[in-house]
């Protein structure tokens, strides 16, 4: 099992084929293994690391500590040094948005290109009380699934997937149920209640993709229209018919707009 | 006190001003004392008929027992009895303008004109799922009102009107924390469930205002171009920078927006 | 006839109904006689005030001079003055959008509400050379029509109401052949050619609505988001399925969002 | 120079790099030429095939003739016949969408992606009009330039970038008093009045891209909405800050839009 040590913490990462190195982070209920249909695409003219962040997947618990997003970007730090990696492509959807562009702004000569799906630049008013009824619910596997889960997704897409959706409640039900499990998602949704780039963002020097879609009730349109009014070489697209969780209802955009982005030459095709 | 009677329960209204009967029907949450900001100006040209369904405000209570929409709908069928009206304007917001809609297929001949604020055509497993989420947070006045308030409002509304906001959540705790009132808000929740009208919106007659939010997270934009589609004589306005609580968030846009297809004259405009 | 002399040029107007003063503003190719069929709606419960601009339908044609909107301005505060009224609610569409929306900010005192439809805060390059096209084009009817026509209604109206467009362009060919139509229709398109408010836009004191349409071609919906975020008291509402000719794709909104934002109490709904 | 012959017309084609083909279709107004500052991105990962359609570029003029899209679909087959490829990725913007979404519809099994930028499924009488529009203004340079060239960026690009766009208008407008130029322009207009693929939709049979962009002002957004509800394996993306001339204004995205769905692995990542 590929891991490296942290400060004592092991990290665990993959690493999938060859070529400029992209870098894709997790959301915050997301491990390594949610990317399993996508690594094929991503990984077939780039070199996909992905990572567990601390209290996700096969990377240490952090019981009883608490923390912000700033832990989260040094396990990106230390990945791309553990591979002797100068830099790399940084792309992440939600919490790993939100630690990809931590990242940037903090070390922008380790970020070559920036992909940023279904992100914000801070944890305002609003999504940090929609943060607190989810740590509210978690007392209970069921309170937890209907407070979190539907507005992750479209009306659309919960209706049409019905069936999955189904399936998706009598697995994740016994997860939310697992105090372990539930202990690390706290935690997480705890360290981003201090997140705010608002000021940072012309830190950023690389070109960034800002993907929005109009169906995300957790990181609205608004939220992305800023960071594209922000960031210097910032380019925006907006998928229709998808909601927060992009990767799941546009699994095919998803995987072309990293690839295609990830693989930009270096050219400006500005006119 | 105007009450009047129905199958031996009593239900509370109000009537205000003169003129061409407007009624004007509340979301889940609310009851006739929500509208005191906006008499004044909705009695202005109209007959202004509020009205506290069962379960809200000073009408009776519904403990232990189950319904639906269908004896919202009555209440307001005899309103317009009681007062002696063969018709109305009948406006409303969310749970309301349901209700509205199902009086208007049902009662088409006692509805002159349909104003549908945040509205939908049926209560989806989407919707159904985060009606859940709410119930089944109602067993802690905080939990309850983190899962049911933040995602009501537009992101930037709740920043800016923090204070405002903070206050509220004073407020609505302890209520949250009262049992009859938890209560009766799980029964109208619940009211909602089955609640379908998909099938029958061609019986709308009536010209029809439908008023959707871009920031609308409960009764998203889609389902008010599915009402606009398939209402005969629907008109479609959407309001910018608002959430689902278009009546907090642009009170003055929805005053003025009633109020002029209220007082819209027979005239046909069409070309 | 009703006229009222301005500097030695006769101004042609109409006064139709009784209450507080609403003067409507017509676009670059109408007059008077376009509102007809909403004097009854809008004459209900407001004073409907109708004028010809210097250059429009009765009033004194300007061979042979330039002007810009300043003049027109001034026919505004001239008709007022003539009915012996401080001050009125001012509506305007597109041309006469940005005539309101001049008076406002030069007449705050004589500006109750302000109602601008289908506007813009500036006249920029784009625009300008649209302008030019038209005038381009005034050498062949035909030529005119094309140019000038299609670009103002929404795809879905031309084609839903191909008939009544074909019949137009019936009338509308012979007019734009008409030297005197055209020379006026020249002038106008010129006068608008230095117009920017985007400086003095803070100088709106009074309510105003800005009412945008999705399908606007001409003046699109970011020139309004402009207007809503520099004018103090904004509000702002969209129409779907609308191009430029609002007055003529949804004329039921047209009226009945003028009559609700003209007739709204001065009470203060904001919370 | 590269050329083949069909029907004893010459049509000229370029061939960068290698891989998986993927051709390249031109707006009506451009030509190979158009493309060179995408050339090192597109053909880095794929087999990059340009043509000049028949009245572009280097390819025959088609004076005295006149002709549907479909002579253009098989400058397309040919094309690919000439290489000996079966089949290839086949993208297009404008003008070029249209060809390609018909070469799609026509020869399924020969289309292995289908790209469609700023498309249409059918010329409507609105856009028909516009395309009159454009005829009647072509008997002066600069008419032609006004009526046809603002309208196809958006506000804001004609304005931020009003040197660039002034030196285009330079180089366009003797460009436009070509009577080669600009009858072969005509011609291609008039191409495209018959063109109407909105039955045969359903024959599309590939991963389809629809790249819809915001202030598109001459095959706006419902258009492409028509599209990707009707094409069965459809993927929507919309481009804010972005009119008809896409590939100008945003050709960072543009690039990476292309690259990223002309290199998706068959893989399905449908869940």
């Amino acid at each position: 099992m590929p891991t490296f040590e942290m400060d004592g913490r092991h990290i665990y990462f993959e690493s999938h084929g060859q070529g400029r190195p992209l870098v894709l982070l997790n959301g915050i209920m997301m491990s390594c293994v949610s990317w399993q249909p996508f690594i094929e695409a991503l990984s077939a003219n780039n070199r996909l690391l992905l990572v567990d962040f601390l209290d996700q997947g096969k990377s240490e618990k952090m019981v009883g500590q608490t923390y912000d997003h700033g832990i989260q970007v040094q396990v990106v730090r230390r990945l791309l040094e553990h591979l002797n990696l100068q830099s790399a492509c940084v792309a992440g959807i939600s919490y790993g948005s939100e630690v990809a562009l931590e990242f940037a702004v903090t070390y922008p000569e380790m970020t070559d290109r920036l992909i940023l799906l279904n992100a914000t630049a801070a944890t305002g008013w609003w999504l940090g009380d929609i943060g607190r009824a989810w740590n509210l619910a978690s007392g209970s596997g069921e309170a937890y699934y209907h407070t979190a889960i539907p507005v992750i997704y479209s009306p659309d897409f919960y209706t049409k997937r019905h069936a999955w959706m189904e399936n998706r409640k009598k697995l994740l039900i016994p997860l939310f149920e697992n105090p372990d499990f539930i202990g690390a998602m706290r935690r997480l949704t705890d360290s981003s209640e201090s997140y705010d780039l608002r000021d940072r963002l012309d830190q950023v020097r690389c070109p960034t993709l800002v993907v929005s879609c109009q169906e995300d009730y957790l990181t609205p349109l608004k939220e992305q229209e800023y960071l594209a009014a922000h960031i210097k070489d910032c380019h925006h697209v907006i998928l229709p018919n998808c909601g927060h969780a992009s990767m799941y209802e546009q699994p095919a955009l998803f995987a072309s707009l990293i690839a295609g982005f990830a693989g930009l030459p270096q050219v400006k095709f500005d006119i």
